[in-house]
């Protein structure tokens, strides 16, 4: 649920005659997301998101996430496509903050994830691999393994409020996770947190793809492992292979995965359950009360990180 | 922030063969609102608002609620149309709620007040006042003077938790508006939550007033009352007479006060102040921690209601 910066009418007018999108109609919260404030707009000329980018996002990683958006957009993949200014500019000031206008994209994403949804999911996230590698830039994964003992510092005093004895048992995984990273497995620009509400569909098939702001040059294999621990878990934490192995097949369609890249599976799955599980437990141990955002239960990670150490391999995800 | 109940994209597509409008598009929570959970819909005819009724709505008033929004459209008035079903039925389940589909407003609220709004704003009100008196249903207002001492003895024993000696001082100045309030104005349908985010604006224009679930039979007058509180006072809890004098300008240029109405201000604001400060201390005391509400500060009333029982007369506001 996210509107944290409220525009004025007059300051949102001003900032419409910067833009050649006609004038506007309706301007509404919208209720989803949790980093940015985003705002249904509608226009004399169609329906548009305006985003304002608010404290957890690097003002500097901006125009790589646009930029990479655009050539996502120019080139098939749809994505939220981000309207320029008269003036060229993608990226402007509003109500205090960086706004983007980028445009609407159809759909509903699902808030029941069935096996249906899993092998279209895996082919666009193949696609998505494979149409980022024209872009050149680059950007370096802020929360990649390097960065997991700093983040687990930070929650470590209180992690065992959490659940007894959470600090230690998180270090000790987190030490083996990273001892084992994969080196050497392909790169290139990942999604990096495609949820279930990143993912839009319309008559069961995937109408866009939401929210680059985490994209990040690493891993491909590690994006499936991001997308196996947030689509194929069941409400009570079993892990239901036939969604996994729907995601598998759809990606492996588009983009064949070596033998080193399946291996890794197991590993790679660990690793994103302990990125989102530290994540969630910094911001379960850090929301004030009465903030507009109610905290995820970071255990909800722990339990599919046990899933991951007990996978003896790629067998374990319906290889 | 409102999306209390979230609904399948199963469930939803279910729900839309029962209506007339098309297939569906796209569907987003609205940030907006408290009581209900709100979705913009986008079907392939059109825009539309999907409520899901909570449980702070009698279901027995939802009839009314509806009956009364369609008979104002219908004569003219610009607030949501509710769509009926091809049964005819305008309320129908969905997600274990029950569920109204209404027309899409044009236009944006208010963030920051302006003298500017308030002309038109007091000329809405008072059509919508002549409008509704077509409706010949009624409902009591289930707030109304009569509801307050109970509300008051809910809070009280924490009352002094959010302001020493407010529930003491409270019970007095309760009993003195309710021994002062006005019998016999002039009544019908009053909207009695009209706020800045229900009432939208388009080039300067009323585009429309949304949010009649709190819409009851009550006195004219009292309606105008919880605007001047509304809309009138600074940030800093400063009246501005300029914005209540154009308020009531633009209201008696379509229905003329009477003298018994325009005494009765300083009462009938004081019982509007009264009102909010009692059921937004009501939610401050009762709102868990990690619910998806930001409480809105009592002392915001208290404040406001100070300042009507300085008022000597009509001319405090303006007249």
């Amino acid at each position: 649920m996210a509107v944290y910066t409220e525009v004025t009418d007059e300051a949102l007018a001003e900032f419409l005659t910067h833009y050649n999108i006609g004038s506007m109609v309706a301007f509404r919260g919208i209720a989803e997301g949790v980093e940015n404030s985003n705002y249904a707009l509608k226009t004399t000329q169609g329906d548009f998101i305006l985003t304002l980018y608010e404290k957890r996002v690097d003002p500097a990683d901006l125009p790589w996430f646009l930029g990479l958006m655009e050539h996502l957009a120019a080139h098939g993949l749809s994505c939220p496509l981000p309207v320029r200014a008269r003036d060229g500019k993608n990226l402007n000031p509003l109500a205090g903050k960086i706004a983007a206008i980028t445009t609407f994209l159809p759909g509903v994403w699902p808030r029941r994830v069935l096996v249906e949804h899993c092998e279209p999911l895996g082919a666009a996230l193949a696609k998505l691999h494979l149409t980022g590698a024209g872009f050149a830039p680059t950007r370096a994964n802020a929360l990649a393994p390097d960065a997991w003992a700093e983040l687990l510092a930070k929650s470590a005093p209180r992690a065992d409020s959490v659940q007894p004895g959470l600090g230690g048992e998180l270090a000790q995984m987190l030490h083996g996770i990273v001892a084992n990273w994969p080196r050497n497995l392909p790169t290139g620009h990942i999604h990096a947190d495609l949820f279930p509400d990143n993912v839009f569909f319309l008559d069961g098939e995937i109408s866009g793809l939401i929210d680059f702001y985490f994209a990040c040059t690493d891993i491909y294999a590690y994006d499936i492992a991001i997308c196996l621990n947030a689509w194929c878990f069941e409400k009570d934490f079993s892990f239901n292979v036939t969604k996994s192995r729907a995601l598998l097949r759809g990606y492996m369609a588009h983009r064949a995965l070596s033998e080193a890249e399946t291996a890794a599976l197991p590993v790679l799955a660990q690793g994103a359950a302990m990125r989102f599980l530290l994540t969630r437990l910094y911001d379960w141990l850090n929301t004030p009360p009465g903030a507009m955002v109610t905290p995820k239960d970071p255990l909800d990670y722990y339990r599919r990180l046990r899933f991951h150490n007990a996978a003896q391999g790629p067998a374990a995800y319906g290889l």
